[in-house]
C-alpha cells in the first residue's frame, strides 16, 4: 500500500460502511447528538480447540486513544464520501451531513471510562464504557473493536505461555507470520502479557525496549556454500559478537555437528576472555535435544549458557517439553530443575496469531440512551440468554476474599456501592434464583475497576507504562484461584450482577416481550 | 501508536533483530555484497483442522513492492541502532556498518522475479525469487514474509468461501475482529481471492471499490429505547435510504417481529415507487430462517429481494446451509435454487483471520551464493525430507493437459526449457524413483510462471489490477481438477522436479552428508 493510501485506510475511515450510513440516519432524524452509552466487552474466553483460557489480560487501550486523538475527517475523506453513490446513482451522503462530519466528526465529544491495560479481565464485564453523542459514539465502534480485540487476545495468549514456561525468559518472534501490520500491535500486547522481549526492531524502538535475536540458518548456509562450513560460520559470529554469542546449532545435525562446533567456539571464546550466551534449537524433539545439549554443555564446562527453544511453541508444547524433561533428564545425569531454569522460549506464529483462537469475540453494545435528560436503559434480547445485554449505566467491582484471591467481578447500577452494603448479593447473570451472598467480613477488599481515561478530546488519566502493566498483570494473575489459572479446563471465574441490576434486566426483558 | 512511532515501526525497521546482526556480520566478513539468491515459498496448504486447502491464491506482492520503494534508513533509525548495546554495554552496531546501512541499506540493488498476484499456487514452488547483495537480500526477509504470507492466506480462504457459496455475492465484514491493522491487507486479499466487496471504508477508498453495509442492531435498539420500536427504526431507514433499503431483522424476533415489520416497510416503499434491496439474518439457524424468510417474502410479493446471511460463516457453514436448503426448502413450498440464488454472504472473522489456520508457513530460503563469478547452489538438509530445500537457480513451469486442466507445476534448472523437451520427466520432489513422463502430445501448454517485477529500485512489470487478478484466479481455479478444488480432503496437485534438478539436489545432499 502506498503511503498516501495508508493515511486514508488507517485514518478515520478505518471503519465499516454501516457506521456512516447509521450516522447519517441519526443526523437526518435529529438523533445524532442524543447522548448514548456503549459498553465494550467480550463474551467468552479464547477457546484454542483443545484448551481454553480461564482469564484474559486487558490490552490495546493506549493505541486506541492515540488513534482517536489523530483521527479526523480530512477534506479528501469528505470528498470520497461525497462520491459514493446509491443503487440509483444518487449520492449516498448528503451535503449537510458531510458538513456536520467535517465540523463534528471527531471523538472530542466522547467520554471513556476503562479498565487499565494489564489488568486481568473476564467475559461480560465492560472493559470500556463510551458516553457521548450517538452518531459519534457509533462511528467509534469498528476501530475500538479492532484495537482492543486483538491486543487483548494476544496479551492473554502471552500470559498463558509465560505461565507454562514458569516465568522463564520469553521472546516474541512472530513478525514474519503475523497477520500483516497487526504484527506491531501483537508484539506490544505480547510484551504486556508475558513476553520479555521481541525480535521486532521497529516496535522495540517505538516502545523503548531492546530487540532480541542472533542468526538464522541462512548464515550457516552461506559459509557452507563458500566452503567454510558450520564451524566457520560460528567462528565468524563469535568474532563479531564475542559477548553476545548465541549459536543456532540445528542447520546440519544438532548433536553431531552443531553442538560440537558450538562447544569448540565457546572454548575459543573463553580463552579470549569472553563468556558465551548460549545455543538455540529450532527443530527436532526439543525435549530430547535440550537434555542432550545440556549434558554436552555441562560436560564441556558450560553449565550456565542458555538453551533457547523455538519452532511452533505454545503453552501446551512448552508444558509437554518441561514435563518430559522432568521425567527423562535424570536418566542422562542431567538435573531437570537446572535445565528448566536455563531454558529460554522463542515463540512466534502461535503467539502472534493466537493460533486456534484467532479472534476475541469482543462487542460494542448500546446500553443506554438519553431521553428528555433521563437515561433510558437499552436492551437487546437474544435467543441465547448469555447474549442478552446487561443494560444501563454500571459500575464494575472486583471482590477479594480473605485469602486475597479475587472471588468475583460484580456489575452494579451506577448509584450502588457494594462497599457500603452490609451483605453483598452476587446474582448469576442469566439463571433465575442462582446467587450467593457474602457478608462484608468475608470480603477483604472491593476494588472499583473503571477509570476515566478520555474527555474533551484528550487522555485524562496517567496511562501505565508497559512495566506497570506487567506488574498489574503479574499481581492480578497471582490473585486468581489456581483453578482459574489452569491451562486446560480452567475453573470458571464468577461474574455477577447486583440484585438491583438483575431486577432491572428482568424488567426490561418483560417489557420487551410484551 | 502515535504517528511518529508508526513511521518507525512500519518502515525499514519492520524486521527482526537478527537480520541486522547478520547483515553486520556479512559486512565485517566482506560478504555483504556477495550476490545471493533467496526463494520465497510455502511448504503446505492451510490446514483448518477439519479441512485443508488444495490450492492457494497468490497475493500481497504489490504492497510488498510499495513498501520496498519507500523503505530506507532514516537518520533516526540509524541513531536508534547506534544506541543498541550488547551485554557488556558496548554498542552492537559499529559506525562503519551504520554508514554502509545509511548509504546502501535500501532495496535498489535487488532483482525480484515473482508469480503474479491472483494466480493459483502450490507448496514448494518459489513464488518470489530474490537476487542481490547478500546483506540487502537478507534484510528483506522479514517484511517480505509478513506481506506475502498473510495476503496469500486470506486470498486462499476467500476463494474457498466464494466456491462454497457457488459464486454468489460475497461481502468481507471482518475489520472489527481482524488482527489489528492487518485488516486492510486482509480485506485487499479477500477482494483478490473471492470477495466482491468489503465493508471497510478506507481500504475500499484506497482500492477504488464502493464499500458495502447497512445498519446494526444498535440502530433498532435506539428506536426501541426511544419508544418507536423496530418498525420506527425500519421506517427511518427506508426514509433515508429508499433505494438501498436492506433491513436487519433479528434484533427482537426474526419471524414474529423483524420480517413482518420489514415486509410492511417494503410495501410502503413500493407504494412510493422504490424497490427494497433485502433483509439480513445475523443469528439463529440461518438455513431454517432463510427458508422461512423466503416464504414470507415470496408470499408478500417480494420474491427477488436479497437475503443476506452473516454470523460466523465460513466455507463449511455455507456449504451446510446450502445443503440443508436444498433438502428442506421444498417442504415449505420454497424453490431451493431460487432461494440459493438470492442469498448473499457477509463473512467476517473466519475469513479475515483465516480461522483454524491463522498463518501460512511461507519461508525465505537461501538457495545460491556467488563465488568467483559462479553461482554455487546452497542447500539445507532437514531430518524431515519435505523440508530439504530445492537448491539453485530455477524456472517454474505449469503444465496443462489435453483437457486444459493444470496437471503439474514443474521446477527446472535455469537453463532448462521443458517446451523444448521431447518428453518431460516429472520427478517427485522427495521420493527416489517416483516420477512420471509426459510426451509433448499429452501436454496442451507449458506456461512459465515467473515474471521480473523489480529491478534498480523500481517496479518493472505492469502489475495487474484487482479485477485482472480476479480474472486470473477464476481462470486458474477452473483449470484445476475438480478433485483439487474439493473443500474437504482435496486431491493432491503435483509439484515436480526435472531430472537434472532432482540429480543436483541429491548430489548436494550427498556432499553434505560426507
Amino acid at each position: 500500500m502506498k503511503e498516501t493510501d495508508r493515511a486514508t485506510a488507517e485514518g478515520i475511515l478505518f471503519t465499516d460502511q454501516y457506521q456512516l450510513t447509521m450516522a447519517q440516519l441519526y443526523y437526518r432524524m435529529g438523533l445524532h447528538e442524543r447522548m448514548a452509552q456503549f459498553d465494550y466487552f467480550f463474551r467468552s474466553y479464547p477457546n484454542y480447540g483443545s484448551h481454553q483460557a480461564g482469564y484474559c489480560v486487558n490490552a490495546g487501550l493506549e493505541w486506541l486513544l492515540d488513534w482517536m486523538a489523530e483521527a479526523r475527517f480530512r477534506e479528501r475523506d469528505i470528498e470520497y464520501l461525497r462520491s459514493q453513490t446509491a443503487r440509483t446513482g444518487r449520492p449516498i451522503f448528503a451535503p449537510d451531513f458531510l458538513d456536520w462530519l467535517r465540523e463534528s466528526g471527531s471523538f472530542a465529544a466522547l467520554t471513556l471510562r476503562a479498565i487499565p491495560e494489564g489488568r486481568v479481565v473476564h467475559p461480560n464485564v465492560p472493559l470500556v464504557v463510551v458516553q457521548g453523542p450517538l452518531a459519534v459514539a457509533q462511528l467509534l465502534e469498528t476501530s475500538l473493536l479492532n484495537h482492543l480485540n486483538y491486543q487483548t487476545l494476544i496479551a492473554t495468549k502471552a500470559s498463558r505461555i509465560h505461565e507454562s514456561g514458569r516465568g522463564r525468559l520469553l521472546l516474541e518472534f512472530g513478525l514474519r507470520r503475523a497477520q500483516g501490520k497487526g504484527a506491531n500491535a501483537g508484539a506490544r500486547a505480547a510484551l504486556i502479557g508475558g513476553a520479555d522481549f521481541t525480535s521486532n526492531v521497529g516496535l522495540s524502538h517505538a516502545l523503548g525496549f531492546p530487540p532480541k535475536g542472533t542468526h538464522a540458518h541462512s548464515m550457516v548456509q552461506v559459509f557452507m556454500a563458500l566452503g567454510e562450513g558450520e564451524l566457520g560460520a560460528f567462528r565468524a559470529y563469535a568474532e563479531v559478537y564475542p559477548d553476545d554469542c548465541l549459536l543456532l546449532v540445528d542447520t546440519i545435525d544438532t548433536l553431531n555437528s552443531g553442538l560440537p562446533n558450538a562447544i569448540r567456539v565457546f572454548e575459543e571464546l573463553r580463552r579470549k576472555g569472553h563468556e558465551p550466551v548460549g545455543i538455540r534449537l529450532d527443530s527436532g524433539d526439543l525435549a530430547y535435544l535440550s537434555i542432550q545439549a545440556a549434558k554436552m554443555l555441562n560436560e564441556a564446562g558450560f553449565p550456565d549458557v542458555a538453551i533457547v527453544l523455538s519452532n511452533q511453541l505454545d503453552e501446551l508444547v512448552i508444558w509437554q517439553i518441561i514435563t518430559q524433561i522432568e521425567k527423562e533428564a535424570p536418566r542422562y545425569g542431567v538435573d531437570p530443575d537446572h535445565l528448566i531454569n536455563r531454558l529460554v522460549y522463542g515463540v512466534g506464529t502461535r503467539l502472534i496469531t493466537s493460533q486456534g483462537a484467532s479472534a476475541l469475540d469482543g462487542v460494542y453494545k448500546l446500553v443506554a440512551v438519553q431521553e428528555r435528560g433521563e437515561w433510558v436503559p437499552a436492551i437487546k434480547v437474544s435467543e441465547t440468554p448469555e447474549k442478552t445485554l446487561n443494560p444501563g449505566h454500571k459500575h464494575i467491582w472486583r471482590l477479594y476474599d480473605r485469602r486475597g484471591k479475587a472471588t468475583a467481578d460484580l456489575l452494579s447500577l451506577d448509584d450502588e456501592d457494594p462497599r457500603q452494603m452490609e451483605r453483598v448479593l452476587l446474582h448469576h447473570p442469566t439463571l433465575h434464583g442462582v446467587y450467593r451472598v457474602l457478608a462484608q467480613e468475608e470480603i477483604a477488599e472491593i476494588e472499583p475497576l473503571l477509570v476515566e481515561v478520555w474527555r474533551e478530546g484528550r487522555v485524562v488519566a496517567d496511562l501505565p507504562s508497559i512495566e506497570e502493566m506487567r506488574a498489574w498483570r503479574q499481581a492480578d494473575v497471582e490473585r486468581l484461584d489456581p483453578g482459574v489459572r489452569r491451562l486446560v479446563n480452567p475453573h470458571i471465574y464468577h461474574v455477577s450482577l447486583t440484585e438491583r441490576l438483575w431486577n432491572l434486566k428482568q424488567e426490561l426483558i418483560r417489557q420487551l416481550r410484551r
